[in-house]
């Protein structure tokens, strides 16, 4: 941590702060300049508050050298993190494409949506059983029954499934499921980071509704801190004022995030939008950018859908997609 | 609901559409204008997807006229709510005041600030237990010790507590504690939200990091449709790109808030601002803006806090401030 | 203009309100429903203040209908605008590849750079010769210097250039310049883009640091409707809490403003991200999002570049990109 | 400037750095920690790139130390300025009130406005005659017309006139305006700040749409550099995802702004909040943290201004509003 002190502070000041820091064990390293002294600080910085030392009047700033996250940085780990779901390889070079309806509804949905992604190249089926919605008076999801129906569907079609857990009192419930999904209005639940943390499930960490990039590792980090290495990482759209998409997908956290970590990076291109005719667009952009793997809300009927429809695909619009996903991200390798 | 059709759209496709919202119970009433075509829907349009509609090709645009929260909404409630926490009331022209430390330490630092808060003229009692930290590596809190500490400082002052609960896991440990508050980070959990509306506890809602006031709303209504209208609403700022402050204190929602809803809504300038210097000038003006309260983050050795110190008072502080509230409020009451 | 009126509004006062509107001309039409009265206002509601209807305490919302902007607006104009530069053509399908230093600074580096970005494909050079620093103690370019080794360049290599204008008080200096770029900064300077519809002159105008698209389209409105069609819109970055990246990337600008207007969509990595290793990604993904062309700081010696060194490719990094947007390209059109 | 280095980093590249920056006259003063190097640079460090620095694979991270502004800057100026507009004085304790309707419209309406807010207590009148609208198809202002009625207006009441410029063209118009406003739009019109840095009329300085505070005094050092010292500031609300109001206010901007800077801070409520009855509150908000006077839109018809009616008070609420800031003030200042 480096600290540069204001101009023309008095001796007495400055050696109050450095006595202060001495008892919590820290040591100082003065180094005067011609117009500024800065100090540096030696030892476990972790424990010293940043926002306190910048709020001192002797203080003009404060930077933190040392990386808050470890587990999940690259430069503590240099190899790319590859997940491994019954045989499906996510990073590490690998590209995995996980297609389903938002939420699950009836068997045949289900069923039908999983096969049709499955034959146009999807490996992974995603579909929602535990809904959050804004609103307690919307569609909350099939819960129990939800979670069979993607079984069966697994069953059927051999792709790993993928959905959302909101409470890790619920946890029994998703035993049999191979990828549990934290929402983005759970990002920083962090009860339940830890909780994940304990068990061997791999995660797909969505980013928060307005988290940065460090948070969200932070995030990460709780899980992996706890235990459980197996986190790939979700961008999906971030609020800001835009005027005609639910989100602001921000294509640019890819590339960062693989900079910053070694984890896998998937993006969302349906909630990033919220609209279909933008998932093909966004979705090659993603791919373009360097992401791991796309998760794409698909469905049979979007009119009829109880959750999302707007932003759904049909199965032949995903099938369109998925070869030109593949002809895009061959390019852009080069 | 009403729906815009865009310019020359056939009679065939707008059939189509009446057709398939018939199917679902809604009528329609159509208005042809000289320009545009408006669908005026009938019928519970609660289960009618917005987004779904927007989406269409035909559609210029989707207004719902219809409001989507009920137990919190000023419309159906136009009385003041007014919540009674152990003989101190809040709303309805009740002014409260709540202090203390950011995270309970010790005995005598929690049982020091509520005296010394308490003697300058605050009526509840603050103080973190279970901390929700961005980092996992940061202190989390004394827990279950806490809550225990905080009871004594009530035994000692006669203040009812407030204090933070992470997980509803954690419910029977709060038995004893007067108001629970879920944090930014929570707003949208709404596992705990259904929980926390089956207890007959005051809560303390606090608007999340980039939340807007409808979705505070219909998070209040999470809590209020599962049975427990006892919710006061908190402002603590929100997430934009200030370049010198932590958040950016929406001092408009307090206004805004008692116009759409009865609830009563307190504000948190030690959070919003994260800086001791600005809470003063903050905490006067949410005053003057109509807040029904302040939450305030009272420290009696902030160099030493172990969270957050950066932006507690000192009691001298405080108890300066507190008398500058008071006269504010006259004034603006007028 | 859809006018929804709150529940139980008296007769007397929504007759007032009608009449009001008949004062300004607007025929009403209404439309009684069994919770909501909507009124269809018909007529020229282009002089209507829709904000302070919004605001009247019997109103429960106001839906413009019609859409503001005409002369960009692509249901009037169904077909690509296609803007020939001197040979160079811009939109409708033609691929446009602008690229150069940040600021001219001497002739050998505009030269060389120049026959560098052309001989990887380029088919305009950018260079800019007034430069909007956010401090009037940075460099702030050569100005008429400037414009005059530009020229060289372009006598050099053929290729057309691109730079920024600051006033209309220089545009005598831009007379021999091929496209006047509108930096973000002034994309609401009402007065210039006025003065700026009055030339001939392809313009390339860049969305505002935290503009929405319809501000954007707004402003070429404002351009067009004064006489001059040949507008360029350009995504460069929109503000937000990002920790990383300067600006976001809003990527889904690019399929959006197609699907609104007809104008050609540039996109300009370099500034929306602000550094050189994030270029390669996001220029892919704006390209695979459908772009008609990017816009790319290239720098023959980034380190010792006078401006905005951090984001400018090399010449070889530049060639090397160049070769892998052409396959992208070629990919995402399928 | 402080730059730390990574860890591990080879004497060679450390030593090319060194010398990189010797080259531009910057002397390095090394101090090596346990964990990490740091470089204090020395030297003039203005033309340094911070930017460029930082995306340096060797570099860790940079802190400027020492301010971007000087003129405007508290550090060198500590005194509060007061600026001084025929008699009414602003900053450093007095308090000024700026009323009026968003547009001048007829001599009638502009002598009414101008008397009935004098007889408040305004001590200055504002009107538009210049209007920067979103769409070329609004209503821009009476242009010299409307300066004309201005001056009739403060011949009848004594009322100094503050009024929006849109182009430095027009400056010999505004010959007889008392105080030239510069709007959110034309913030970063670097090219328009110079030319009234040339002038001495005072400049009422409004904060663009999503700009930090760090922009804003950079703007007003454009003015105060080319010599014109008497700069106002104006909070007027930024851009976030607020869904009830049309800009959010930052009322924390104004003491930081009085911490930052010795200029006078007006607030503007009225652009802030869009909502005539938001502005009571806001006006009493922001008079409590500290504003040096308000700016407020007061229209004697609301419901037929040309502009903005929707934001206006009319003459008696504005009347009762001005009660009660006086009242709040006096509190606030205890």
């Amino acid at each position: 941590m480096v600290v540069a002190l204001k101009k023309n502070v008095s001796e007495e000041k400055r050696a109050q702060l450095i006595d202060w820091l001495g008892g919590m064990g820290i040591k100082v390293h003065v180094s005067e300049g011609e117009f500024t002294t800065v100090l540096g600080l030696i030892g476990d910085t972790t424990k010293v508050d940043k926002d306190l030392i910048e709020s001192l009047d002797i203080v003009d700033s404060v930077t933190r050298v040392s990386e808050a996250f470890k587990c999940c940085n690259r430069k503590f780990h240099p190899e790319d993190t590859i997940i491994d779901v019954k045989g499906v390889k996510i990073g590490g070079g690998n590209f995995c494409m996980i297609a389903g309806p938002c939420s699950v509804e009836t068997e045949e949905q289900i069923v039908a949506v999983a096969k049709a992604v499955k034959a146009s190249g999807a490996n992974m089926l995603r579909g929602g059983a535990f809904k959050p919605r804004t609103s307690p008076y919307d569609f909350q999801g099939l819960h129990a029954r939800g979670l069979e129906l993607l079984k069966i569907a697994r069953e059927e079609t051999g792709l790993p499934i993928v959905t959302e857990i909101m409470s890790t009192n619920d946890l029994p419930l998703f035993e049999d499921v191979d990828v549990l999904q934290v929402g983005a209005r759970n990002m920083q639940n962090f009860e339940m980071l830890k909780e994940l943390g304990k068990t061997d499930k791999p995660i797909l960490l969505k980013r928060g509704l307005a988290n940065t990039l460090k948070e969200l590792l932070m995030s990460a980090e709780y899980i992996m801190a706890s235990g459980n290495e197996k986190v790939m990482l979700c961008e999906r759209g971030i609020r800001t004022y835009s005027d005609y998409t639910r989100n602001t997908m921000d294509i640019s956290a890819i590339p960062m995030l693989h900079e910053l970590s070694h984890l896998p990076v998937i993006a969302d291109p349906s909630h990033a939008t919220g609209m279909a005719r933008l998932v093909p667009p966004m979705a090659m952009a993603a791919t373009a950018a360097g992401a791991d793997g796309l998760i794409i809300e698909v469905h049979n009927d979007p009119m009829h859908a109880l959750c999302d429809g707007a932003q759904s695909l049909r199965p032949e619009e995903f099938d369109a997609l998925s070869k030109k996903i593949t002809a895009v991200r061959e390019a852009s390798l080069g």
